[in-house]
């Protein structure tokens, strides 16, 4: 196990001065502060239990349940397992699916947390490519599974991947699934994006086309903020026990006091307006970064267009040094990026690529920033 | 793995009508509630980075140095590290220490949480017998060290041990450290109990006598609420990296919220008179608890007087089946309390036990209770 060079990276390019497109961080002036804290007061002054141990919260569990439907999933409350953020539902879902010598099926380009999940596991990686248009590839998928192969699990992001901002379309969803019935191999679907959609609703998720395949993954993270640490697990009911046993051995459960807050915020239904806050904003920027990069960038480059989520991926000619080019960006410019390379499953290249972040820089920054980025851009390619 | 068998009968003798002396639970009377709830209004109205994603929150780590002061330890805050709630410190240092097929020291009844995060790894146990008077038996612990054992760690409560009640004198805490250091052998010291004393102050954990053999592991979860799931470990700063490692493949980071509004309320200065009050109130609840058993267990019983924590634990004859006991005191006498073999090794008996928590109760409740325990108890032996 090794840090993860993402976050090192982060830590690295985000110093003060320096207009970052690097992280993965919601944009905090439109965090619900107000609410929460009102929210957060309120419980604390009813419930004499709000600080104290307890078990997963109903209501709680109850809203999830709506905000399951709004993305097109019908759920029962025992299907529902609260976590401490959505990476310890990854880590859970590893620890309970994952044996020693088994393998995971999962992207060449993927999201870094559930490469750490599996870490401690060991499994060997069956790596799939992806479609910059139409996600992955689930042909490769089909063709591992024809040939024997039985991974613990697929690992799909369905909605606007991270790093590469690439949603998947309905054949490919129900293709997916039905792979996963004829072989028996579970899907862990991470779903932090869905609701943060800027072309109309996104489609439903993977977890509406099948209850017993499909573990699906959310995260308040995104939709309310990353300092809840509050998360959750759609799973077969005859599974939450498990989970549970595997949750108790890693932090007992999870606050009481967030899960009380959370949903005293979600029963006052102030999500569906601040869900729209967010989807105008953050479209505005998506929108805004695609125009600097066709204003900006070379004519070489080619990048993905969103419908969802927080990130647009770049392609460039191969023959360039995206560590490098990070590297001058911050010296000359100012500027950072992830490059592609982070995002890698071990053995894979991801090409001369960059990963940018539209969702915690104004319209002006994003402007700037990208104009300024492909100044060094044009000086390289 | 299998779930925690304590947890389970807490949930069930934790019935509406029942007098519970079964969980581990401090007194929601006394949870600093309000001043915390200032401390997040405080910290949500004046800094924007609390409800973002965020590195360990320096400020708390200095209060943290602070406290460790006044348990007569000094570190640095490069030794100490934030996690989310003790639990996961303990999750976390069983990943970085036990390695497959490896073995773990700990004592034949010890801590369950120990177990469920020790049970992923599979390690050997080599149980330690405990004196009710005095603690760990370091004899065998040395035993086992001069046979050739090398285990990942020894585990060890040396204050106010949970379920036992007994707190360890210096020469032992002297002896433990010198066999660690002697056989190259890491403690890992659970102290949640340290700073809820009442008769005068703890002696300093083993840490205090090593900086290089002994993870200490800290907890708010008593001293201020279980719902902060905020705990610490002091290590070696050399381990620290490592331990952030595994912590970010398990849930990121701790809540920036939880980090800055403890801090908060560690920085005003509000804790001392706190501590006090919570010493105060348990420290009338053992006496109270120790008063009770007197008057009304049979001369058959013999029992744990704690100086610290939350715990008495006391054996009964050995023909008195405790599971049948507990059934009749919930069903006859609306009573509860926790069987010893709850807290068993498997493989080792923990005799005719029971432990009976006294910070849940009021004083009234624990005579009453204890007397009501006393009756089904007097009719069985």
């Amino acid at each position: 196990m090794k840090r993860s060079v993402l976050r090192q990276m982060i830590a690295v390019v985000s110093r003060p001065g320096i207009l970052s497109f690097a992280g993965g961080l919601p944009s905090p002036a439109l965090f619900p502060t107000q609410a929460y804290g009102a929210a957060l007061s309120e419980v604390l002054q009813e419930d004499s239990r709000a600080l104290q141990y307890g078990p997963p919260f109903a209501p709680l569990i109850a809203q999830i349940v709506r905000l399951m439907a709004r993305r097109g999933v019908d759920v029962a409350p025992e299907q529902i397992f609260i976590t401490t953020g959505a990476q310890q539902a990854l880590d859970v879902l590893a620890k309970l699916l994952v044996d020693p010598g088994g393998s995971v099926l999962l992207e060449e380009r993927s999201y870094t947390g559930m490469l750490q999940a599996l870490a401690s596991r060991q499994p060997r990686l069956l790596p799939v490519p992806t479609d910059l248009a139409t996600g992955i590839n689930v042909d490769t998928v089909a063709r591992y599974l024809a040939s024997g192969e039985r991974p613990a699990f697929l690992y799909v992001i369905p909605e606007a991947h991270n790093p590469l901002g690439v949603s998947i379309g309905v054949d490919k969803r129900v293709r997916l699934v039905e792979l996963a019935r004829e072989y028996g191999v579970p899907i862990v679907e991470d779903d932090p994006y869905g609701l943060l959609s800027y072309d109309g609703e996104a489609p439903s998720p993977l977890r509406a086309l099948d209850a017993d395949w499909v573990f699906y993954v959310g995260s308040f993270s995104k939709i309310l903020a990353p300092a809840l640490r509050l998360g959750w697990i759609v799973a077969p009911p005859a599974l939450i026990p498990q989970l549970t046993v595997v949750k108790e051995a890693v932090d007992l459960e999870t606050s009481a006091l967030t899960q009380r807050a959370v949903g005293h915020f979600l029963e006052q239904g102030q999500l569906p307006a601040h869900l729209e806050r967010l989807r105008a904003a953050y479209g505005s920027r998506r929108d805004a970064m695609l125009a600097a990069l066709k204003a900006s960038f070379p004519p070489e480059a080619v990048w993905t267009i969103p419908s969802a989520g927080m990130f647009i991926w770049v392609e460039l000619p191969a023959q360039v040094d995206c560590q490098a080019l990070l590297e001058r960006a911050v010296a000359e410019e100012q500027v950072a990026f992830i490059p592609g390379h982070a995002f890698a499953l071990p053995g894979c290249s991801a090409g001369a690529a960059m990963r940018l972040n539209f969702s915690n820089a104004t319209e002006a920054e994003i402007a700037d920033g990208i104009a300024r980025l492909g100044r060094v851009l044009n000086d390289i390619v």
